[in-house]
């Protein structure tokens, strides 16, 4: 087990990366305090993952209760969430009562709204079951929902009290969101630490195959350099927008395909491709550092190809993104691999030169 | 004009109370930044209390746009919140944009509610119109809208930037408002300044004339209590509970009548009354404390008679009660007026007792 930590003073919290025939469901239960837990999942992660879990606490003589959460994109809205505070008042949780998010994104991302804003909000610990979040969403406290204008347009900050990042639940992953993931892997690669590249490079395949204690390095790096970022700005203030290297363009392709034909990481790819290109085009790379990241998303095996959109339809997604500010986005661009500039950009002009790629 | 500051570290922010003749919306305006807000206010506010805002802000060149949420309780739900965020998309809102909430009880709470969950949460400022607005709702950061089940299930702690308190507008609301208002008034003095009691006995038909140095002095006085207990206990985990001061069988009969018959203070009147009788029965105080309580409500003009159901109709509407933990109530006992004691109580004790008043 390796545990990173979250520092945030009052609301600092462990990370912990484990592996097979580790102690993490002991870890857990100590967080407890002797209370049996609600465990909100989704269908495929209770029959894959929540034995695994519900042995640990059951052994403990706890007796879980588990709320269901669709799974799916097209369900992270607020009629679900509604769903789940009914169904929470229906098993009599209060203000005290443990809470376990175990699943991938949808379940952290809704189903940590949905608690952080139940009877003002209880505490919970994310079971990260998805690559995706291992590596991202279950780390730094961004918790919502989408409203049919845009993804995660309704949400808050509030951070777990743990997270465990179970390494053998990745092998329950279908190759294709295995491979999706690995799209935020090079994210963190791009901004922080270019060995990860070269390990996806190298042992594509056997990361594929699920060689665990590559995906327990791959994990480990990731996360270490997410809870770097979010300790020093928790808010998104300055530095934590180096994170949305590949987003911009990547939520535009998700929004312009109304995120039914792209997986999550895989349009992050197609958004770091994206970005890669323009960073050599405003000059603030080489064209080989450029190449050198498109080579490695192709390694991945992830898409390479820029869907064709118009003008419009690019100027019209790039307009709804939450984060720009005064019609400015804060767009990430390449320096090198390992080292990124975030620039107040206006759009117009990403789209400008977007147009000479097409 | 008198500040009142609630200290919460980086949270911290000032309550102005202001009166006639005040520059308090160049105070407002000195904090949006050369910015235009948006404006969260109901139909009948925005006739009568946002032409003196919009006056302020229009001579600093400023130009407002409003949102409008409809007037009642019956309103403060999530569809009402997601035309809200849907409403703010329209207007182009981002995370910069100041935003204030003109109002009362349900503009405050399910306006800030949408606003602290819009984009991960914008800033905001209360501009208080009613007197529970004044003395209570908008100081503390409590957000947040009902349920079916109950009131308040679903909601966020987050502090407004400021909270602006104009005497002036109190003198647009219905009698019954503020009669109502000074139900929460009865509290605080109550639980810590006994002359507020003092002064709405002895000036009690004043005060409903609309006496503005009267509502000034009972808006101060309120006001600081509540500002040094939230400073105290921002989440309400401790010292925060003696403000639920009469709210644990107001809550219950504001459900048991759907919300319809009483208004808010009329109720916790009601259930100020009932926890007086049962702190005198339970021991914490003599008659002669509880019998003063009960007098000064009527005197305000509040009802004082205990409405009529079955224990079984009480029981199940405290059960509900979002403040137990593990079936217990942190009950707000009397000693004597100017000083209460906080008792975890099982609900099945208070129903007791309380069948010998019925």
């Amino acid at each position: 087990m390796e545990t990173i930590d979250v520092a945030l003073g009052t609301d600092s919290y462990p990370i912990h990366v484990t592996q097979e025939g580790s102690n993490w469901t002991e870890s857990l239960v100590s967080r407890l305090n002797g209370r049996s837990p609600i465990i909100l999942t989704n269908p495929k992660v209770k029959r894959q993952c929540l034995p695994t879990l519900s042995k640990g606490l059951t052994g403990a003589e706890l007796s879980p209760k588990t709320v269901l959460i669709p799974d799916g994109e097209q369900y992270k809205n607020l009629t679900t969430v509604t769903k789940v505070y009914r169904h929470l008042l229906k098993l009599g949780a209060d203000r005290t009562t443990p809470i376990i998010l175990l699943g991938g994104g949808v379940v952290g991302d809704l189903g940590g709204f949905a608690v952080a804003t139940f009877l003002r909000g209880l505490r919970f610990i994310h079971v990260a079951t998805t690559l995706v979040a291992q590596v991202d969403s279950s780390i730094g406290g961004k918790l919502g929902v989408d409203l049919p204008e845009g993804k995660n347009l309704v949400g808050v900050f509030r951070q777990p009290q743990a997270v465990f990042c179970h390494i053998p639940f990745l092998n329950t992953l279908p190759q294709r969101e295995l491979v999706g993931g690995l799209g935020e892997v090079i994210k963190y690669g791009v901004i922080e630490d270019p060995q990860l590249l070269e390990i996806i490079s190298a042992r594509r395949d056997d990361i594929l195959r699920g060689n665990t204690e590559l995906l327990f390095e791959i994990v480990r790096r990731s996360a270490a350099i997410k809870a770097r970022v979010v300790s020093a700005d928790e808010k998104e203030s300055s530095l934590r927008r180096i994170l949305n290297f590949g987003h911009t363009f990547g939520h535009a392709i998700e929004r312009l395909t109304r995120y039914r034909k792209y997986h999550h990481g895989e349009a992050i790819g197609i958004g770091m491709l994206i970005a890669a290109k323009l960073s050599h085009l405003f000059g603030y790379c080489s064209q080989e550092e450029a190449l050198k990241l498109s080579k490695v998303i192709q390694e991945a095996g992830l898409p390479t190809e820029i869907p064709r959109f118009t003008v419009n339809q690019w100027k019209q997604s790039l307009e709804v993104d939450k984060k720009a500010q005064d019609g400015m986005i804060h767009f990430v661009f390449i320096k090198r691999i390992g080292e990124v500039s975030v620039q107040p950009t206006h759009p117009a002009q990403l789209i400008k030169r977007l147009t000479t790629l097409l």
